[in-house]
């Protein structure tokens, strides 16, 4: 197989975007990235897109042709695909290109990921949701979102030493990096006790351990290592994709605090990158709720469990500490339009590779992201890095 | 990139399936193929599965990890992903799996389709598969799918001398060779006086020019062809894979009669497979509406535009004519669900090919699948021979 490339991205800003339609989020960040990799549409060869649910959130399907001709490519009759793992849809998007052009099979192509959440109200937005679990045996018995994450936390803060004011310091990191961020839903700090004192939402969950509904888009466009430096100064090689999967209820699972699908996604990337955990520099992990942070840092293998809850309070990971996670504000402050984030976090660490990313700039040369589907039942790791 | 070999196929039973769930009908598709191939799950690497609207049909999203585990294989964690074109996922499904063992990336992969149709009542249904069409400016406005193909039939019949009469005989055709295909949704001859007395949906498409709505799941697994002899004496050979994509609303194509994502993909694939048409010994198209097969044999190639239906009169499409087409029933008698039917089309070519398609049974080496999504926004086309 090919090295493969990134050299360009482009992502709208997240948040409550009433002015903009699903086609009109794609075809922005979709600019964008062609506009970063100074290339026209009739370069591009095939497009993969991850969207988790536009059938529910504006009744349309058939996403992949949708994008591809409302970015002015139907005449060219690209290969266009829609993925779906529901969180992790963006990150699948980004995996399925890697194959493409490892393959042989495609030169350019580009990875998206858009969402349009907030076309329906609240409850339809978190019964869609539920669909990312086992409807039949989870949202059919009233299990939400939040309320299996916050099994997961209770589960967790029974067995290891984290504090409720250490799963807060999560959010008021995230928050913190989100301010620094310009594309971020919400830029404003916040105080542990904002989130102490924000209403209860699943014991022991609060408002502010949450990742809000979000609308946005964000591109990536590949392109063969090799060839990569004819488009830009600045490619991002990448090092490894890994995906696995799990159990799509959580009480089906090994152990309900430990997502082994991150375990062994991580596993494989490592192996793959032919790295050590402590070549790492920087990470974008899934913070879908403050718990999902804490148990990725230790699923991840960065320290053992019950340890990164230490590990935030002692601000290692913190913009200027050891490891720094979720520079872009991550889930929880950046937003979560479900299908956009997977490529959302491979912009960022690219931001960060490149030396571009402003207030929120730190040191390294690889970095690695971390998407889930669901409760863990899909997991995509990548590793990038500087060529 | 190494050559693809398919060496186990399996599928339900299409029709109305009220005893079973949308998770029966993968587990039961998935365990055929496996029985077919001589493997266990602990063989398989990796999964894709097409699946049009599970968020709408069952309210359900995050479908590759949903089988991945139904089929007992979440403890393997293996990759397992979703891809949606509405009803070309099928065959997208098949052609992503190609792409991974193509690639290197795994070596024996799933390729699955699967949709259950029938948990909604029939309005929910047509409304959902209007969400293959363009939501905005197509069923907004009251478009459905059998209006859609209606107004191509309309436009066709206009410019080239087809007859209502030959319409039908596809749909005569169809039931022919479905009443001797065991899995088919309707086993039944029917004659011309049928279709032509059936109740007119959108003029001038009868009842008998549709195709149903059905539940079903359809697998196939795929291997390296250097490999392929360890797990059968039969394998097939994938010789093409192609894949275009077109403007999601018919009224911005360039011909609505010409549907040239079935022009581009063809000749993608004749290319990519280094044959002339006539190669070709027998094929399934995408029979979603007769006028369908009427466009897809010309937009193929195999005749000029205006002479399918004539060709269609004289039996060449026959089980005993010269190109057979739709040996399995298509889509109108065997039933089309429709992320199974890309699947499902090679099933049957591998069938054929094999010469274990009884009753229907044709002569030849090579075949060929058309699927299409929606009104043609997405065209998949495969070419598969013996070894």
């Amino acid at each position: 197989m090919r090295d493969v490339a990134i050299i360009g991205i482009g992502c709208t800003t997240f948040g409550e975007k009433w002015e903009a339609s699903f086609r009109d989020l794609f075809v922005e960040a979709g600019s964008l990235a062609l506009a970063d990799a100074e290339l026209a549409g009739e370069h591009i060869d095939a497009m993969y897109v991850g969207n988790m649910s536009a059938g529910r959130f504006i009744e349309q399907e058939h996403i992949g042709a949708l994008i591809a001709d409302y970015a002015g490519l139907s005449t060219r009759h690209i290969p266009s695909t829609r993925v779906e793992a529901a969180c992790a849809s963006g990150g699948l998007a980004f995996r399925q290109a890697v194959i493409a052009v490892a393959s042989g099979m495609e030169d350019i192509v580009v990875a998206a990921g858009v969402e349009k959440m907030t076309d329906v109200g609240t409850g339809a937005s978190v019964d869609t949701l539920a669909g990312a679990a086992d409807r039949e045996w989870e949202g059919f018995m009233g299990a939400t979102f939040p309320g299996l994450y916050a099994m997961i936390a209770t589960d967790y803060m029974h067995r290891y030493p984290l504090t409720r004011e250490q799963l807060a310091m999560v959010a008021v990191k995230n928050h913190r990096n989100g301010a620094k961020n310009p594309i971020a839903q919400f830029r404003s700090e916040i105080t542990l006790e904002t989130v102490l004192s924000s209403a209860l939402v699943a014991d022991p969950l609060r408002l502010f351990d949450c990742s809000p509904i979000t609308d946005g888009a964000a591109a990536v466009i590949l392109a063969p290592l090799e060839r990569a430096r004819e488009f830009t100064d600045t490619p991002v090689k990448v090092l490894a994709t890994a995906q696995a999967s799990d159990t799509i209820a959580l009480h089906d699972r090994r152990d309900i605090s430990c997502l082994d699908a991150t375990v062994v996604a991580g596993e494989r990337a490592f192996a793959m990158a032919r790295l050590p955990r402590g070549k790492i520099d920087f990470m974008e992990v899934h913070d879908c709720f403050t718990i999902a942070e804490i148990c990725a840092i230790e699923d991840l293998g960065f320290c053992k469990k019950g340890e990164a809850g230490r590990l935030t309070e002692e601000g290692v990971t913190a913009l200027n500490g050891d490891l720094p996670v979720n520079t872009s504000g991550g889930l929880k402050a950046c937003g979560h339009p479900v299908g956009a984030t997977g490529i959302k976090q491979v912009c960022e660490i690219v931001q960060q590779l490149r030396g571009e990313a402003g207030a929120r700039q730190v040191d390294g040369e690889i970095g690695l992201t971390h998407n889930v589907g669901g409760t863990g039942a899909t997991v995509v790791v990548h590793i990038l890095g500087v060529t």
